[in-house]
Formats: C-alpha cells, sequence, structure tokens
C-alpha cells in the first residue's frame, strides 16, 4: 500500500455531496427558468438574432440538444469502452464528470451575463452547458487510466471556470465574435496538454485494441458532428451553412482517412484505430469556420486534408511521441483534437483574411495572448494540483485497473479472466 | 416434463394472431388519420391548447416522439441484456410486448374521447399510446424470467386496458388535470406489486451482473428523459420548464447517486448496480411535478434526495426484501420505480399544497381511492390468471432460460458454454 | 497466392483519393449553399410544396434527416456485425461506401435540376442524399464476404449513376410522381440481384449467428423507419399520413411475424434470424404507398401480411435457394427487402387503381419498361465488371476473413480465437 491510499471513502462522497449542495445553493439564489422577455444576456454574440427566434417557440432547438447530448453522453461516453480492464471507469467516470460539468458549465458561463441578476435557462444555455463539458472530456481521454474520481471532479471545477473566464474576455471584452474563436479551442488544447503532464506516468499496456463495440461511437460522433458545429450558430441560412459544411467535410475525410490508412499500412490493409478516429477529424477541423462562407467545395478540402494528417499523426507521430518523450496518447487526443484542431484555427484565420467575417487584427492578438496566458497559468496549475500525493490516485503499476475504484462482480472477473488479465498478477504486466 | 408443457406451438400464435386481427378490424372501425379540425378531443387536459399549435404543423412534436421511442425500445428495451442466458427473452419479448402495447393503448386512450365517432391519430396521441408501453415494460421487468410469451401478452393487454379505464375516470370524470396523476403512477406501481406476487418464484441466480453493455441503456434513458416528462406538457413555456426541471434534476442525482455508493460500499469504491439505476430516479421523482414552477433548484433537490433514496434502497432494501420476503427485485423495481416514485408523488402533493398548481383535496381523494381500487382488483386478477397453470410458463428449475423459448443456435452453446452454463445439464432440454 | 493479388496498397488509395478529388472539383463547380430562392428545381414532385415551408425555416426536416442518417450508419452500419470474423469490414466499409455513396448521390441527383447552373444543397437533398446510399448499403449486404474495398467503390459509382438517371427519366421526363415508384424500387431489386449473380461464389458457413447485438440495430431500423418513409413526402397532412402508416404497418407487423415464426419452428420457440428481420418487413412494404390514403387498418393489413410473408421465406425459401441455386442469401436480402417490396409495389398500384393517387396507366408502363432496362443493363454491366479478376477480390477459400483487408491486432486473435477459429486452418472449418 502507498502512503496515500486509493482508498475513496471519505474524501469522494464528500467531495461530491459538497459540490452538488454548492451548486444547487448557487442554482437557488441565481437560476430562473427563462420567461421569453430578453434584455442583452448574450451569452454568445448571436444571441440577439438567436432570441427573436425562439420567443416563438423556446424548443426550437431542442431537437439539436438532443443530438450534441447524444454526442456528449454516447459517442464521448462510450469511445473508450475498448479499454478492456476499464469499461466500468471509462463510462461510469464520464457520466459523472458530464453531469457535474453541464450543472458547472451553466454557472460559469451565465454569471457573465445576468439578465435582472438572474441566469434564465433555455435550450441555447443548456447546449451551451452541454459543449462546456466536451472540453472536459476529452482531457478525461488524455488522462483516464491514471486518475481518481476525486482527481476528475478537481479538473473539471478548475478547467469549466478557467475556461469560463477566458471566453468571456475574448467574446465580451475583446469582441471578438466568432462562434468557436481558434484562440479558445487552440487555449484549451494547450491546457489539455498541461494538465496531461502532471499526471504523466508511462504505464504498460492499457490492454485494450480497437472493436466494433467503440466504432459505435465513431459512427453517433461522426452522425451528429453537423448539429454539434450548427446548434449555436444563427438560426436561417447561417445555421444550414454551418450543417452543410460540416456534413460534407466529414464525408470527405472518411474517403482521404482510408486511402491514407491503406496507403501507410502493411500490404495496403485498412486499421481501425485509423478509421475511428481520422474520420472525425473532418468535424474537428471545419469547426471554427463551420458557418462562414467557404464554399462546401471548401469544407470539403478542410476535410480531405484533415482526413490525411490525422491519419499520418497516428501511424508517425504517435510511436515518436511515446518512444521519445514518454507520451502514451491511448485515446489519440494530439491526432484527433490536436492537430485537426489547429489546421481548423489556421483556415479560420485564412477565412477571415479572405474577407468571409469581420475582424480586427488588434483585437485578434489580444484574445491570442489572454488565451494563452490562461491556458498556460490554468493547465500548470491544474496539472500541478492533480499531482499532489493525497487525491487517492492509482499507484503507478495500477493504473487502466477498474478494481481500484469500483465493485468488479467476482463471478464477472473469473469468467473474464482471458480478457481482463489476472488482477492479483497485475505487477507482472507493468 | 411438468404437467402443462411449455411447448408454444399453438398457444403462442393463436393468441398474437387472434389478438393482432382483432387489433386491425377495432381500427378499421374507429381509427382514421388526424384531419387537423379538432373538437373536444382532449386526451389529456392540455390538449386544446396543444391543438392550437399542431394545428399549424402536425409534426412539431415528433422529434420528442423519437426521443420516447428510443427511450421505449432501446432503453428499457436493452436495459435487462446483463441477463447473461436470457438476453434473446429480454429484448425479444419487449419487441413484442410494446409493438401490441402501442396499437392496444391508443385503443384504450383513444375509446373514451371519440370525436365524430372516430379516433384520430395524432403523434401525441403515439406519444401517449407509447407511454401506455412503457408501465408494461416495467412490469416485463419484474416479471421476466419467470414468464411465457403467452402470459405477457395477456398482462399486457389487461394492464393497458385497467388504466385506460382509470386513468379515463381520473382525468375526465375527477378533473384531476395532472399530466402525470402521483394516484395514477402510485396504482401502477401497486398494480405491478400484485402481479408480480402472482408470478413470484424464487429462483436461484439470474447469472447477471450489470456491464457496461447495459449501461448504455441508462444512458439512453438518462438523455431523453427530458422528452418523456415534458412531451405532452404543455407547449411554450410549461413544455421548457418540463424539460429544464427533469435536465437538472436528473444531473444533481447522478451526482448524490455517486457519493452514496462510495459511501456504503466497502473501501469506498463504486457499484456499477447503483450507478445505472439511481441515477435515473431524477428522472422518475420529479415526474410528477416536471411542469410546475418548483424553480431549477427544486428540481435539483428532488433529484438529489432521489438519488440517496434509490442507492440506499439497493444497499440495505434489495437485500432484506430478498431474505424476508422472498422477493426477488431482479431488475430494481422497488428501488428505481417504487420509491422514487413515491417519493415524486409526495413532492408532487407538496407542490400543489404550496399553490404551485390548482386542485381540489376532494377530487384528489376520490381519485386516489379510483386508483387504488382499480390497482387492487386489476392486480390482483393478473396475478391470479397469470398463475393458471396452462399458459407455457416454466418451470420452476429453468427460469431466466433462452432455450425454452427461442431457438438457440447450436454453435453458440458451444461457445458460449462458460456464459450461458452447460446446458446439457438442464434437465428440461436434455 | 492467386494471380491477382489481395494487396490493396496502390489500387486502393489511388481509386480512393481520385474519386474523392474528382468529387470535390464537382463540388467546386456545380454545389452552392441554398439561399433560399427556388425557381422549379423540383428534386421531387412535392419539391414546390416542400419549399413553401422551408423558406420560413431552412432546418425544419433536420430532425427527419438525422433519423434517416441513424438508420443509414447505425441501422445498416451494424446489422452485419453478428459476422464473427467479419465485424471491421461490415462496420467499417459500410461507412466508407456510405461517405461516398452520399456525395456521389447529391451529384447524380442534382445534376438533372440545377438552378441557375447550381446544386443548391438543402436538408431535402441531404436527405435524398442519403436515400442513395440505402440501396448502396442493401447491395453491400448481398455481395459482403467476397469483394473487395475496390469491387465495393467501383459498385457505389455505377449503381448511384445508373439509378439518377433512371429516376431522372421516371420522375421529370414520364412525369410519375410517386415518391416512392414501384417500378423504381423493383429496377433497383433486379439490379441487386443481377450484380450479386455477378460476384456469386458458394461460400462455406459464414461463421455468424445472430445475437442481440445485431438486435439493436434492428431496433433502429424499426424505429425510425417512420422517418424514412416520410421525410421527403409534402409537409402537413401527408407528412403525417406517412408516419402514421408506417408506424402501425410495423407494429401490427411484429406479431404476425413472432407468431408465424413460433408456428413453423421446432416446439413453437422463436427464431431470432425471423425475428431480427421480419418485423422491418412492415417498413419496407408500406413504402410505396406510405403517402397514399389507404387507412391506418390498410397499412397494417400491409404490414400483417408482410410479417407473415417474410417469415415465411426465412424458414422455407431461403434454403431452397442454398441448394438449388446455389444462392447464399447470409444477410437475408430476398425476405426483407425482395418479397416485401414486391408486396409494397403491388399494394401501390392496386391503391393507386382504387383511386387512392392520381397516375397513367401508359406512363406507369414506360417507367416500367424504363426501369427494368436500366435494371438490366446496368446489373448485368456491374456484375461484369466485379467480375474481372483485377480488382484484389478475396480468393474463394477466403471469404468473410476480415485479415485479408484490415490489420487484425495479433492479441485480439489470439484471445478470441474461440470465435474467430484458427485464420490458417480455415478449410477445415468448411
Amino acid at each position: 500500500m502507498p502512503a496515500y491510499s486509493t482508498n475513496m471513502r471519505l474524501k469522494f462522497p464528500i467531495l461530491a455531496l459538497t459540490l452538488e449542495i454548492i451548486t444547487i445553493i448557487l442554482f437557488a439564489v441565481f437560476v430562473v427558468y427563462d420567461d421569453g422577455k430578453h434584455g442583452g444576456h448574450g451569452a454568445h454574440n448571436n444571441a440577439t438574432h438567436h432570441e427573436e427566434t425562439t420567443e416563438q417557440n423556446p424548443l426550437t432547438l431542442y431537437p439539436m440538444f438532443q443530438d450534441v447530448h447524444v454526442m456528449i453522453f454516447i459517442g464521448f461516453g462510450f469511445l473508450m469502452t475498448f479499454l478492456k480492464r476499464y469499461g466500468f471507469s471509462s463510462v461510469g467516470l464520464n457520466l459523472l464528470l458530464a453531469a457535474f460539468a453541464l450543472q458547472w458549465g451553466l454557472l460559469m458561463q451565465g454569471l457573465w451575463h445576468l439578465e435582472e441578476g438572474k441566469i434564465k435557462v433555455s435550450i441555447f444555455k443548456m447546449i451551451n452547458a452541454d459543449f462546456s463539458t466536451a472540453t472536459v472530456l476529452i482531457s478525461f481521454g488524455a488522462v483516464l487510466g491514471k486518475t481518481s474520481p476525486v482527481q476528475l471532479l478537481i479538473m473539471t471545477l478548475l478547467e469549466i471556470t478557467i475556461f469560463g473566464i477566458n471566453e468571456h474576455l475574448v467574446a465580451e471584452v475583446l469582441k471578438i465574435l466568432d462562434t468557436f474563436s481558434p484562440w479558445c479551442l487552440f487555449a484549451r488544447y494547450i491546457y489539455i496538454l498541461l494538465t496531461w503532464k502532471g499526471v504523466l506516468y508511462v504505464c504498460g499496456s492499457s490492454g485494450g485494441s480497437s472493436t466494433y463495440h467503440s466504432h459505435i461511437c465513431t459512427v453517433f460522433l461522426w452522425m451528429f458532428w453537423p448539429s454539434f458545429n450548427s446548434a449555436i450558430a444563427e438560426p436561417g441560412a447561417d445555421q444550414l451553412m454551418a450543417v452543410t459544411n460540416t456534413y460534407f467535410s466529414l464525408a470527405a475525410c472518411v474517403l482521404s482517412a482510408y486511402a491514407v490508412s491503406s496507403l501507410v499500412e502493411h500490404k495496403g490493409k485498412l486499421d481501425m484505430v485509423h478509421i475511428q478516429n481520422a474520420t472525425l477529424a473532418g468535424g474537428v477541423a471545419v469547426g471554427t469556420c463551420a458557418d462562414m462562407d467557404i464554399g462546401p467545395f471548401g469544407a470539403m478540402i478542410i476535410g480531405f486534408v484533415a482526413g490525411i494528417v490525422s491519419t499520418l499523426g497516428f501511424k508517425f507521430l504517435t510511436p515518436i511521441l511515446a518512444s521519445n518523450l514518454g507520451i502514451q496518447d491511448t485515446c489519440g487526443v494530439h491526432n484527433l483534437h490536436g492537430m485537426p484542431g489547429i489546421l481548423g484555427g489556421i483556415a479560420g484565420i485564412v477565412a477571415v483574411a479572405l474577407g468571409k467575417k469581420d475582424g480586427s487584427a488588434a483585437m485578434q492578438a489580444a484574445a491570442l495572448a489572454s488565451s494563452l496566458g490562461f491556458a498556460l497559468v490554468g493547465g500548470g496549475m491544474t496539472g500541478l494540483i492533480m499531482k499532489l500525493p493525497f487525491w487517492g490516485q492509482p499507484p503507478d503499476q495500477n493504473c487502466f485497473d477498474d478494481s481500484i475504484y469500483w465493485e468488479v462482480p467476482e463471478e464477472e472477473e473469473g469468467e473474464e479472466s482471458l480478457a481482463h488479465g489476472d488482477h492479483s498478477m497485475n505487477k507482472a504486466e507493468a
């Protein structure tokens, strides 16, 4: 047993209950139902236009909200079930983090835009709250297997708070009005990297290989990504544009990802790991300029390039990172969210430069500075805090092991012993 | 072999075909398409308001209808796949019962509200028909493993007929206008209990343990529960309120369920059985007052308490029921639907008492009397009828065995013999 | 090793990249966003009516589009995962073909209806593009296991091009205005048969048996079929009619399929293969007359008969086809899409004859002639082209084997060796 144990008995329940009770109190003070009468609340720049529509039927966005919900809870939630001894954790902790993140996200986004001293909850704000959880779940993908539920709740709390502040600064103070500012996305990426560095431990095999079970999550993400990129766009032509761009970017991305996978693999075979990740790169990359007038073929070019870059990343970059820097990218965060995200940021800047959207160079520079500052300070701080030894994190030789934080049924352990390995002989594996 | 065999050859096809042919004849006589011209059909109290909206676009509710559909057919349908030798039955019989229940439900609800002698089918009525199936599927969860397809069809027929009459009385005669009357829900619960008692047999192990496969059903239910609680609310502000209340009640419930699970388990570990059930208790409990003005924090308090109550129920009540009363609650009906349902009923009454909704005490008492009467008489009768020995139910030693009513592929039997148990030692089959 | 190897190294990437680059160029030339200003583009007969609605909100159809998307990518995409050594191929190639088919379909349908020289992409057109993929995926179900990715891309290219031309002729030149012309559907069926004949090889066991994993796909298809049959119907009463007809046809079909399955099986047991396929026959059969005024009971009669016909087909026709004609119908294309499709065609003709819809006998005859001509020439040609020996198709003894075109993880091969069989001892299995 290590000096600090992985026993969660008091730490976890107290933290979870405290966070929830504080949240309920803040809700009691600040959160009311949307009554359809809006001042200048502007959760996003397009809020004004948006409200004109939703005043007529407050549930117009509800189907898109449910699509985003499915992406968050099914798509991200079950993507990591290929980790054989870590299925309970990957799906169970996902639900926990997402449920807290959406409540906290609603507060952290809404507190900057009080209307008559209140946060008025609309479907639009629920979608934004769901978005908050997306970054948390990507971060979870980077650090899972090596973290305790307590650490993850703290990460969620810090991450959402920090980005609430940064995005308020960028959107409201600097008047950068892009729905998905490339700087904000880039900052989130840097933040994840630094947090990751904080909990880094070079595990042995995570005991996983892609199966068609996790493929179903890829397909759910692939199908609903047009909703993700368009849900908070201005209703009407802009929203249709965002749907169209994402739909065709994703389609083009599939062809290039398959082609490059076959090109780089032995005997021209396809690799399921490439397919399950690189086919989504088109959705990530087109995100920043989804609601810009880049033409369907422009979106397809972005998707086409993203599919190539992401597949090459899995083939050539991941092994280099693993052997040279000791970074084990179990969930392909670099290749799916990192490089395609940067590609998308560049595409967005080019599109703005070509006059597809208004913008000011000075404000953009300030936005970059703010975002980088928050990412460096926030990510570094989060990483350091998570490194503190008393959060009940798993000992190094036991990462990716469900049985530390979950009751694993005895009979199942026996039955799936081939797949699960013998828990008691764990150390031999490391 | 028992005196009455489990051979379904004539019983089941004749019953199924007869029921379907009678249903088609009743449809031919009574059911027409909705033509948008409504009198006072009022399938529910809010029908009048509702129609004003749907007259403009009859498919406004269609996305919510599909969410409810997914909950019924995927959420309830695959929740029991953790039963290892009973996967065919749990998913296959679910589809059968749901398909019959929605047809019969449309008739039993609609016959009380004929317009010009006809039932005019709208999306609104289809949602109500889907709701009919929900109670049937919860009942199925209570009696599965010990019942034949014939018994289950009879149970469906009786249950929907009885509740059609009771809910007509409560809604129309007594003018109790709550969307989900707590008495109706409570009556359904009592009914299920009595029916259950009728088929009760103390099986050995049901051979199941929670896996992340069934977790995906929990998540589908969790995601779409806001649609379930709001689909038939009055469009506009009330519907948004129902969505908001359910969304935050469910989120708060997750935190308290995880916290309590960790608190009561050995070494602070989490238990997947708690997580997969108690995280839904917030949706059940907030149901009765989903469209009341209780405030988002009020909904969260209900969810928070429901998560605690449900988890404690799984930990402490289920073993007591099993050892003292011999009730084996395989699917957690008590802890997920029973106690949170009662909690929700109390919350609804408190909310009405606090003036959140109009109501008359005398009528409420009459509604309670009516509902209890129907539940006791109906549940007792259904239980007795199902106990009759000639419905082809499985012999006591063979409950939870797919091979009684399904062709189980030989090759699969061999392959999964470890999981399935050794079929050749199964007396009935050999 | 055969003279022509299964190595895809150059063939597949070059073909995939070339097709995608050509597609992007055609998109750059022809495809623009929908600006809401429409001339007489009429992708379908109901376009005029349709636009009046969508001009107000271009995303009205978006929820139905997502339902269709789920059917295509989850429903069809994972239906074949019961093939144990062929899971990667069935889900992976499905995504590839669908992604190409929807892009190519948009071009092939849109080029006949240019507005100001452009194809204006709307949600309506995206739904039609998704429909294009449905036939391709049914064809894929007929030829899978015996075809290379290169062959499948060529099949997709030819199939969509041929039917784009035929359906243009039928809809625009002959003014047959039915949404789903029975002739067009029949032609697609003949086409699939001929293509199938082209690649025919009598494999040994495909190593698959139905499990509840593939059952979830059936249920997704079952739930969303009402969207499939109604998505491009005229908004308002017609669309509601199409939803209603499909919903009740599917429900009636379930009862008759279960009843007949029990009737024809040993000891009255149910067969999962029947259940998973025949329960969908009601959706196929009602397709042609979904938007006709046949009454809910009329739709139920169609569904009821389709469930019977389809189940009997699985029980009695499939073995005859296999033993006498050597056609191994792994995915039940005959029984699910063939016979119920023909039944639906007949029902549609009867409905038109009874005056439920306008029509001209001469034009109908011409439509039949055109459709048959395209099917015979197109299907024969596609079959011959796919038979050419240099597309890298698998050798006869290796059909239904993932490892030919996919990197199969070593560890998994070991682990699942019982299920996967020993790849090198393949022949012994047959």
